[in-house]
């Protein structure tokens, strides 16, 4: 019997580390399951390649808050484990009745975000939000990097529309509709993917692949049958066999077309042969769209070089965020209620200490709407400037209904437009000023340091 | 409502590039669809960092070809989407009822291959045969990808074991399921995904977070009471404050352990101190486990300078192959039969040509069993040595049954042992060879240019 491990609403209990549950069944042998905890999660820092982050992902992970349990086989598994052989039979009743219940904060889709910024917090039961870590990470994560990828390449074209062709690139099937929907948000105009468009309301865009082309025994022949069925949406594939003799046949063929596609070769050099032809066919009409392995450096570099170039198509490089395909996002304890008392939690380890107490993020900006600098505070010491954390769940139930993706996406645009001009330079620039709260800094100083 | 965008096996029809369903229309339309046709997925180039792959994800692509069909809803979002505007009805009556037919030959699981040899071949309606490409390319991407990157961690570790810790930096929840079995198949001892195990009888490891230690005031109670719940099973993370402090916090607090565990600062210098201190206090049977950042070079080094590491957990560069997260791997049109005859099918873009007409890999040994050389011929032309592509769905059905998980984890490390011993050095080395049969060459030279 063969799987498609395709993760499934009914199944998501297991989906996680499995130190994630033997802490929980811990915590409950301890009595402190339902202690209540506060967890962050953030990126702890920026790639070099990076000059801000697009927090992505949210919609995901809420839906698997809503939806976590575990299924009567994944307990029977656990109660098999070696690992979990002393641990006391009502815990696992425990996991049956499941039910995620703490409130959750978090910064909306869309917004620019930097290194040390909660992007969520998650306060309530201590073993509900321990369980969580693995899955939040990184479906938040995934996101997270392909809205901040993709927000890049979309700067590059300088309004010129990019789509999202990379499914095939991403990193399994449910990676490509991840990816076509973070790359939406970032302001891509849509995607190949067709069930990101059918289950997201994405435009979607098809050319057609070099097979068609080779389908026919005459290149004509292919191009003017597609126009045939597609009178209206026909991009027609000029590079199988030779591009400039590809668009002669393409105009040759008077096959009904809107644009030609060019995927491989000398795409600054082609673009203009091709143009210049297709002007004096007296085809204006007819746009260029490029394609193959291109990225912001190169969307970027052709345009600076006249490169008549009307679409991008951006597979791989996107969908991968190849020059970084990951963000070193964690999730930790910041706070515990004990019967002791309420305290800041923390950890030292090398090179990756963290602040204790839940946390706000308040972004200021100057008179002209621009953003000038974040302060991350403790939650309870609220200042000035936008307060970037809002309430999401409250007891597991959502406080307002989510932000729409259009919602979400019109929000990048407009956090873009409101950055510092240099972080929208490709290269590397002065970082955004993030600080850290003279009280929070105190904190760790002060600080137990536990025996 | 949110959505989870996990894939399910009730909708895979849409999840593909819109242009395989615009040439699936097309073909259609032209009375194309039922011609029989042949398609080749291969990887074009071995990333300059890989000096061969290891074969996974063929279960996947099995499952999503046996389950393929397009539900109503689907249908219906074709029928409104404005490319589809002039497609007669009974193509969207045909897809109401599409069954995969086509015959599948396939290199196994777990087999080592290299660049342009064909790992999957798929004969039939050129409809379908077409349809599939994009799933079957993200799906045999990300298992080959992972498998290949896991490969070299595990033959860096000289046989101590390694596990994969990387869920939390898959691209998201499926990519992590993904990557644990692929990583397995390679060689790795288990997993830390739970669901992985339950899925497909990995192990499983899980020692405990930070956040374990940080919720308990003193490192000493967290680290006795973890092993009270878990005599069996204790790995006690020792570096959330100070590591050797840690140990001694360990050891002091005569806790159930098995291992402790590093997950951050000098890993060489750390494990040697830990180990000493152990060894000092009479627990040579506590063995330590590594991770935080790890790669297959950083295991290589840690053990070339001697660190006394017992496991590794790798996370993040194995599961996002984070060296090259990528592989060029393309689906090509091949063979054809029209009324016309049967013609082998090539392009000739610039830097991407293809080879025409169904194909077989010979594999060759030498007489100490030693993999000498691989021919990509024309399937019909047999040669000497061992054909990598076997049958494995004839009209859609299965041939046999798929190997077990185990089966093709044990074909990974036999061919590995027979890879000759350059190839598993982690810096590239000059090429393994293979060739393309005299044959082939001579079709492209002959090939009609098509006008």
């Amino acid at each position: 019997m063969s799987q498609s491990l395709n993760p499934d609403d009914r199944y998501l209990g297991l989906v996680t580390d499995l130190y994630e549950l033997t802490m929980a069944a811990g915590y409950h042998v301890y009595g402190m399951a339902d202690e209540r905890a506060t967890f962050e999660l953030w990126v702890r820092r920026l790639p070099s390649c990076r000059n801000y982050l697009v927090a992505a992902g949210l919609e995901q992970a809420i839906h698997y808050l809503q939806h976590l349990s575990f299924a009567p086989e994944q307990i029977a598994y656990l109660r098999e484990h070696p690992t979990f052989q002393h641990v006391p039979n009502d815990w696992f009743v425990r996991l049956a009745h499941f039910r995620f219940e703490c409130d959750v904060w978090a910064i909306p889709e869309g917004t620019v975000v930097f290194a040390e910024e909660p992007l969520l917090r998650v306060s309530g039961p201590l073993m509900q939000a321990q369980i969580v870590e693995t899955y939040l990470i990184t479906t938040l994560t995934i996101q997270t990097l392909i809205a901040s990828k993709a927000a890049r390449a979309v700067t590059a074209a300088q309004g010129r529309p990019v789509f999202d062709f990379g499914s095939r690139r991403a990193h399994g099937p449910q990676a490509g509709l991840l990816a076509a929907r973070a790359a939406y948000i970032a302001g891509c105009a849509g995607t190949s993917n067709t069930e990101a468009g059918r289950l997201l309301s994405i435009p979607t865009l098809g050319t057609q692949a070099h097979s068609w082309i080779m389908a026919f025994s005459d290149e004509q022949e292919a191009f003017r049958k597609f126009g045939q069925v597609f009178p209206d949406h026909s991009t027609l594939l000029i590079d199988t066999y030779d591009t400039i003799q590809g668009v002669r046949h393409a105009v040759a063929s008077e096959a009904a077309m809107q644009a030609v596609r060019l995927d491989s070769g000398d795409l600054e050099q082609l673009s203009k042969e091709v143009r210049a032809f297709l002007d004096s066919a007296g085809r204006q009409d007819v746009k260029i769209v490029a394609s193959g392995d291109l990225n912001e450096y190169k969307i970027r570099d052709l345009l600076a070089r006249g490169a008549p170039i009307d679409l991008f198509g951006v597979g791989t490089e996107l969908v991968t965020s190849r020059d970084e395909p990951s963000l070193n996002v964690v999730y930790k304890l910041v706070e515990q209620e004990t019967p002791q008392g309420t305290f800041g939690r923390f950890k030292l380890s090398s090179g990756k200490k963290t602040y204790p107490y839940p946390k706000q993020v308040y972004r200021r900006q100057d008179a002209s709407g621009t953003f000038c600098g974040d302060r991350i505070v403790k939650a309870t010491s609220p200042e000035q400037g936008e307060p970037l954390l809002a309430p999401v769940l409250r007891q597991g139930t959502l406080v307002a209904a989510l932000p729409s993706l259009e919602e979400s996406r019109h929000r990048c645009t407009e956090q873009l437009s409101r950055l510092p001009k240099e972080l929208l330079d490709l290269e590397p620039c002065p970082p955004y000023p993030v600080q850290v709260s003279e009280e929070l800094e105190a904190e760790l100083c002060r600080a137990d340091f536990p025996k």
